[in-house]
């Protein structure tokens, strides 16, 4: 039941969770994938294509306000007339383990800026039109769903930064489920709590390398279109995944 | 694509998210459903055969490990051969709003007894099934499902009896999960955060009577099947839902 | 200050927690020591008078309806005319770490019975006192404090058993603290994330034989103070305790 | 027992919590006030001086890593030789309730400030001095008090930024901890739960104007100096404060 009339757009795609939500989404809906790079995301709109899906592409600086209102410009054009069915932010920022007094405030600046700024602004961006989306008599409740880490609900040792944007994106999310689900919008988080099956970890030696010990992105990618599913008499504000074998 | 060789067993099933459940299952699986009096599950039983289902009904007051011993015995003669896909534990005691200093010892024994006990026979009886399962090539890895409520995390005022069985369920699943979850069962717990729209509850003024605004028991039971299909590398531990007009 | 007008009673004194509790609030009330054998408190008992406070101990099956009302009777007797200004609920059960397929009902019956039932039990049975105290222009707000555990926020792999019956007793002490707390007693849970260190633990090997890797109990007990000080404008529900060295 | 060889910082000072925080204090330890202006702390410093305590304010943009740097220049020409014993840092953001859509990106980056960042590098700048604290011998473990609030924990409707900035600072504050606890730090974070009583909010028909619906600002620095006065074995991480008539 692909449907033409409504998109979705996927913000921070790559070689894990966001292309695989990508695909999953490009079944039913014309998607759009923003990424830093062309690089992240050519791939996927070609394999999207070629299996009869649409799909663009737009190189787009999430942590930057014209940059996101600039590639909105882009989907206007390029996808006139439909109205948006799900938003999913998938953007993480790059500041790892360190210890606290090795951090620069630039790493501060550089964590709050993809998690907090980022989602902040995508919020601001698309929530209008998923408010739009309401009325529109779409075949799910118009859905922003963003994805979360252990990181979000636990400030680990050497984790302070990360930790500070996962904790904040994961408040921003909550206070928008808040305002929003009462309008008609599904808000999700979701608590990704592993290491994500991709090419670069294939070799890293998690869960002592037991079959399946990292997550498959497919599976998330199910998740977040099982949430975009949900009816409004029963949204899922917030899920956790994990390998059988993680510990928590 | 029904499975003769597996099937699902549903504890507590009544007019709501327990009927759900069970017609939900019995798509795919045959289903024993437990519930203390026949007229609980009498017509559903009824209404999965009618669809070409399998369905049995056990009288079973899940608080008595006896009873619970018993009705095992029934599934092992009348199911013979059938490994265990799915088991939902769905009962919930029955002592509700009340002034601390109202309650008797009665009650507080009232209120373990299905929630805390019957939870811990009922695991205790099909843990042992769905571990032999896991070698068995099911579709999906072997599930134990617990319903919850928001009293599962929050201690209101007058809601005590209620939130101590609430409590010490979500601890016992919890644990579980970490326990039986790295050899491949899938445990999970529930939040429902709302009140279930059934016949008794239909004139509840709930939500200023918005629509929707109770929660859809089919959609309690999709959830529960999505979880069930989750692949054993992203299990959900917990998950909330409730109606998007629900204040939380 | 020492005042006679009030007493205070613990539940569950033995080498650690307990004693420390009774020994600090001794210096002010006349206190109860209530505990299953003489030997868990005639030593303190003992230590109090000769230090020229007042102290009775009564054995007290704490899981026991009427094990607890003659303690009250007892205490009526002895106490004439007090009022009571803290009670301190500390007990445990004696259910420890196993598989959970190895427990039996009647370990969790075990379990719940002191955690559970015997809070229970105590609040119905000194609550009302404390609510009569509110007026009696006691020093300090009337308390009731729980005792906690890392088990009281997290139902870890083979603890089932142990958590279920924190997570009841947490969601009770909630409860309470917001049916009473509006009432003026002030009701509060701490969260004991560590080993005591007490002469049975002194050899364990905890955070790597650290100094002050184990628990103080008197540094518990003057938490337990300082929460019975606090003004009703600024009351703490709940604080955790743990070693600096402990992993958390 | 005033203490002249260590000296406390208290960040965000003025009507409430700062103030009290920094009387409180000054009993023991020369202290330092910052805030951005001086009408924020001058009458407190005068008010030090007079109970002939030692006190220094200086004007400090908690968000500027020049301004921090600038104060901690000036305090150790001014307290040269003395050791840092506490270090409280109570600053927070000036973004209030507002619906999401309508707030600014600059409205972000300012709840951040102060909060994310003025306490990233408020902790930069004197966790080091705790540590050396460490092993000077101090009457009490060296310090870290961080204020939170409600929605340190939740993310309220149209409370996103505030929300975002709290949940961050928890994170840190978490995070930090973990990593400097077993070094001998005192971490500790508090959920300030309540209108604080002062000046500015007398007249808020907080909880139906009941006596002591509001939070004591002196009943907060009480806690933060217990806080302090715990020993290594028994740190608190976290703990909350609110109105006994306070809704939670």
């Amino acid at each position: 039941m692909a449907s033409n009339s409504f998109y979705a757009v996927i913000a921070g795609v790559g070689a894990g969770t966001g292309r695989s939500v990508a695909l999953k989404f490009a079944k039913t809906y014309p998607v759009v994938l923003l990424a830093r790079k062309p690089e992240s995301y050519n791939d996927i709109v070609a394999e999207i294509k070629a299996a009869g899906g649409q799909a663009i592409g737009i190189s787009t600086d999430l942590s930057s306000a014209d940059a996101q209102a600039s590639a909105a410009e882009t989907i206007k054009k390029e996808y006139a007339g439909k109205k948006l069915a799900a938003a999913v932010y998938n953007a993480s920022g790059g500041v790892g383990r360190k210890p606290f007094l090795e951090h620069t405030v630039e790493d501060l600046e550089t964590g709050l800026a993809v998690n907090a700024r980022g989602l902040f602004i995508f919020a601001q961006t698309y929530l209008p039109q998923l408010l739009e989306s309401v009325d529109a008599s779409p075949a799910h409740p118009p859905t922003l769903i963003v994805t979360g880490a252990t990181a979000s609900v636990r400030g680990s040792a050497k984790f302070s930064i990360f930790a500070a944007g996962k904790f904040a994106v994961r408040a921003l999310t909550q206070s928008l489920a808040r305002e929003f689900g009462p309008q008609g919008v599904h808000v999700a988080h979701t608590i990704i709590d592993g290491v994500i099956d991709i090419p670069r970890t294939r070799a890293w030696p998690v869960n002592d390398g037991k079959e399946d010990g990292k997550i498959s992105a497919d599976a998330i990618a199910d998740s977040y279109w099982y949430l975009h599913t949900q009816p409004r008499s029963a949204f899922t504000q917030e899920l956790d995944m994990r390998p059988y074998v993680e510990k928590f």
